[in-house]
Parts: C-alpha cells; sequence; structure tokens
C-alpha cells in the first residue's frame, strides 16, 4: 500500500489519528486500556483509511471530514478484528504479528474495547457528515448502516462463523466473501462517493469495484491461508483446521487462479471507465497494481511449494 | 411500569415499535435470525423507552422522534444484555424468563445479534437528531456518545466484569453501579432533555435524579440476587458465586437499606424542584413509586426469609 500515498504526511495524518481520535479514558479498567491501547499502537496497513480519505479530501466540501470519517471507517474494521479473533469465531493465536489481545486481556475486554471503537466510529461519523447537505448525508448514512447491520457485514460473519453448518458449495463461500469483504469496501468506496456528492454512474461503477475487488483481495486472503504465507497478517492454515469458508480449499488452486483473473480483468474494465468520468480517480489504480503484485508474490509462493 | 403509562395505546406503540424497528433480513444466517428474532419478540418492561418517549412527545418538535429515539434506548440496552449474560461476562441462564439466547444459538451469534442492535440503534438515533437545531442534537450526540462510551457503560462493564480482580470495597461497588446503572438513566433521561432543549438547571436536576435512581435501582437488584427473589430477570445468587459486585453483599443488609432511604429521599427532593419549574416532569413520579414498591416487597421478602 505504499504506492497509496506517496505523499508521506498524509499517512503520518492517518496514523496519528488512528492513535489519537480515541482517547483511554482517565481511571480506565486495566483490561480494557490494555486491549485500547495495544490496539491503537498498531494500526496496520490503513488500506481503507487511505482509500476513503482520497476520496474525501480532493473535494472541497468533504475536506473536513476526511480524517474522521476515513478513521471512523477503519475503527469499524478494527472491531470487526477484535471479534473476528475471538476464541467463539476465529480463535485466533495473532493479529498484526502481535497476541491477539483476548489472549493477553480476556475476552471480556476485547468485546468490550471492540464497542468502544464501535461508538467512537459512529461519533466520528456523526461529526463527518453534520455538515454535508442531507441529499448526501441521508443515502451516505443509509448505506454505511445497510453495510454495517444485520443485513451487511454481521449477516456474512455469521454465515462465516457457522459455515460448517451449511452448505459448503462454492456459491456459499462466494455469498460469505460478498458478506464481508465486498461490503466493506463498499463502505470505504461507496459511502464517502455518496458524501462527495457522485453521480449515478459512479456509485454504480464504484459498486462493482468493490465486489471485485473484495471477491479478489478474500481469494488472495484464501490463498495465503492455503499457501502459509507468512507475510499473512492472521494464523495461517487455519481455514482447513476449522472448517472454514476458503475458496481455494473449496474449487482448487488452478480455479482460483482462473476466478483471480476474471475479477481483475473485471476490475481493469471498471477503472478504465472511470478514467473516462470527469472526477479523478485515478489513485484506485494503485489498490489494483498492489493486489496484482499479491497475486504474482503468491505464484511464486505456489509455484515454490 | 404499569403506572408510567395507564394510556395503553402508547405502550403498544412502543411494543410494536421495539418489534418492528429492527427488521430480520431476508437470507438472515439461522442462528442469527434465531437470536434476532427471540429478543425482539421479548421486549422485558420497555421502562427506558417509556421514560425518554415521555420526555420527547411531550414536545412538539421531537414528537415524529419519539418513538425512534426511545427504542434506539431501549435497543442499547438490549445489546448490552446480550453482552452481559456471556459466559466470559456474567455467565447467566436465563434472561427475561427465557433461556439465555447463547445457550441457545451460540456465543458467536449472539455477539452478531447484539452489534446488530446497536446498528441499528445509532441509526434511529440519527434519524430522530436529523431534525433538531444543531444547538440541541449537538450536546445530546455528544452526551450520548459519552454515555456508551470508553468513558461510560463500557467502562462500568469492564470494572463489573472484572471486580474480583481489584479493590472490593464499597467506593469500588458503587462506582461500578455509577458506571453502569447510573450512566444507563442518563442516557434514558438527559439525552432526551438535551433533545428537548432543557435548561441547565432541568438538565442538573435530572443529572442529580440518574445518580440516585441508579444507585438506587442497583441496590434493589443487588437485594434481588441476595434474597433469592424469583421475580429477578436474571439469575439469582450468582454475585456471591461469582465474586461479583453487590453492595448488598459489601456493606450488609441493615447499611443497605439505609443508603437505599438515602438514596430515595434525594431522588424525592429532585422531584419536588422539578415540580416547581414550568416544563412537566409529573411522569418520573410514577417511576418513583415503583421504585418504592419494589423496596416494600423486598423488605417483606428479606422479613420472611
Amino acid at each position: 500500500m505504499k504506492e497509496l500515498f506517496k505523499d508521506r504526511p498524509e499517512t503520518r495524518d492517518l496514523q496519528q489519528g488512528y492513535s489519537t481520535l480515541l482517547v483511554i479514558p482517565k481511571h480506565c479498567e486495566k483490561r480494557l486500556e490494555g486491549v485500547l491501547a495495544d490496539t491503537l499502537a498498531h494500526p496496520g496497513s490503513l488500506t481503507r483509511a487511505k482509500l476513503a480519505y482520497k476520496v474525501l479530501h480532493k473535494n472541497f466540501e468533504t475536506r473536513d471530514a476526511a480524517l474522521p470519517m476515513s478513521i471512523a471507517i477503519e475503527y469499524f474494521h478494527t472491531a470487526s478484528l477484535l471479534l473476528d479473533d475471538l476464541p467463539c469465531m476465529d480463535d485466533a493465536y495473532t493479529r498484526r504479528g502481535q497476541t491477539c489481545p483476548h489472549r493477553i486481556y480476556g475476552e471480556a475486554a476485547c468485546i468490550l474495547g471492540a464497542l468502544a471503537f464501535i461508538n467512537r466510529a459512529y461519533a466520528l461519523v456523526w461529526q463527518a457528515m453534520a455538515g454535508l447537505p442531507q441529499t448526501r448525508s441521508k443515502p451516505a448514512a443509509a448505506l454505511l448502516e445497510h453495510c454495517l447491520g444485520a443485513a451487511g457485514v454481521i449477516n456474512g460473519q455469521s454465515m462465516d462463523v457457522h459455515f460448517r453448518e451449511g452448505q459448503k458449495d462454492e456459491e456459499s463461500v462466494a455469498a460469505i466473501a460478498r458478506g464481508k469483504t465486498v461490503t466493506l469496501i463498499r463502505l470505504t468506496l461507496v459511502v464517502p462517493a455518496l458524501m462527495v456528492g457522485a453521480s449515478a454512474q459512479e456509485v454504480a461503477l464504484l459498486d462493482k469495484l468493490s465486489l471485485h475487488w473484495g471477491s479478489a483481495y478474500q481469494l488472495l486472503d484464501d490463498f495465503k491461508d492455503v499457501l502459509g504465507d507468512v507475510t499473512s497478517a492472521k494464523t495461517s492454515g487455519r481455514d482447513f483446521e476449522l472448517q472454514r469458508p476458503n475458496m481455494v480449499l473449496c474449487v482448487g488452486l488452478n480455479t482460483s487462479w482462473q476466478r483471480l483473473d476474471t475479477h481483475f480483468s473485471k476490475c481493469e474494465a471498471v477503472l478504465t471507465s472511470l478514467a473516462e468520468l470527469p472526477r479523478d480517480w485515478s489513485f484506485l489504480t494503485a489498490l489494483q497494481q498492489h493486489l496484482l503484485d499479491e497475486r504474482t508474490r503468491l505464484q511464486s509462493l505456489s509455484q515454490a511449494a
């Protein structure tokens, strides 16, 4: 993701924003404080924040909203990671190169820490949208609610966690990727696009991009688990062990590489269409390049194995 | 709580609102659906919704906001109960006379169900506050964030769950009641009061009322646990077993009855002051009476034991 922000000051702003926009209160209970402090100290790649920031900061009316909104999206993502790693979900050991907080501070502190990030994120969204005309804030808030609600990531995560109990076919695995990864990319791209007053055509293209990027991103993640990639942010080899949804396990390596290429070419077509529009969406090509580089790296790993 | 709404249509509106303002999506994962459906079917006493509704519905500018805002507060409360009952927190068996959802549908579905209520609640708050002048919505939203955030109920719950690890004195038990029960009553009374443009004097009185009602409410709850009251909404006798904070266990029955009387007389003084103001706060006396009746009932139970 280095390419997404060659201009380092913006990256620093986001890193600083991530670490400071949630303030640990005085007299905070020690275990909760531990979860919050450790999590704030490891912002990860901030990919979602960087994308949302690029959309919002280019537009005069949303420039002040760019930082709080971008960090809010990242905090929602952070909360989802804290919860996904719990014993009753992924039962993970490590995250962002660190021991998962629930293994240090306990599950209760981790759930409460996730809620603290969620509460702060909604407040930041509120702050970011308060100055916008209702014609923009209303559809943006409605999409945000949809993405984060019972019909969005929550249902996606529930299908994911309870995968072993249901259909284990390709369509189910794809539906889970749509419910989780695709939805979080829609939140990152389309909600900010609505905030800057993007046209119906732009929204449709970004929706399509979210679908194919999200599906590609999830496929790369599935490859990482199967190939035992040490750069993975989470514990590897768990999907087979825990009967978790994994497209590569479901349809095999060869078909998965083909699926990945199909998603990439659909993304390419969307990026070409976006390049013909008046608004500048060229920064999106950096993420496409990053994902293509990941594919190349994982293919080498696959051939070496 | 019967007295709080002699006019049954309003109670029916709130019961219906509780059951319908969160819509279970099509294609909902089965365990998540189970948690949501069972929870929506048992709204409990709706005390918080009734109080908030009374504040908001009396005021022309917030009449349309009364239902969504009241249900939002109840949904936040519902989410807190779903999470508090988990094995890593209270490890409860029953709630509202039913088996706790995590014992039927599992912990993951229960955590995700709680998130669905929280997401919907923030959306309803957004809807309720959208039409208000910023001079009202800003302080109301700020207090809501404070009450629900890392400095509010989240820290209170973390102190509660990790009580056995820290100081087990009277002040710690009181601090936990302030962090949880008092904060949720502030959310219920003071946030709606700010939405209707209450004066600084009204806000100060309602803050004081929240402190003493919340403390009294928690004491009554602690009595219920110790006396093994079968009407309790949660499993009895667990506080001693799990070394949970309980003022009655901490300072004994006699001192607790005295503390309770002190809180009730301070509430009485606040209600007298509120009665002298132009705005009609008389509906609040119904909750005071309800709590006094609970005291009488529990005292009989105590003497019979």
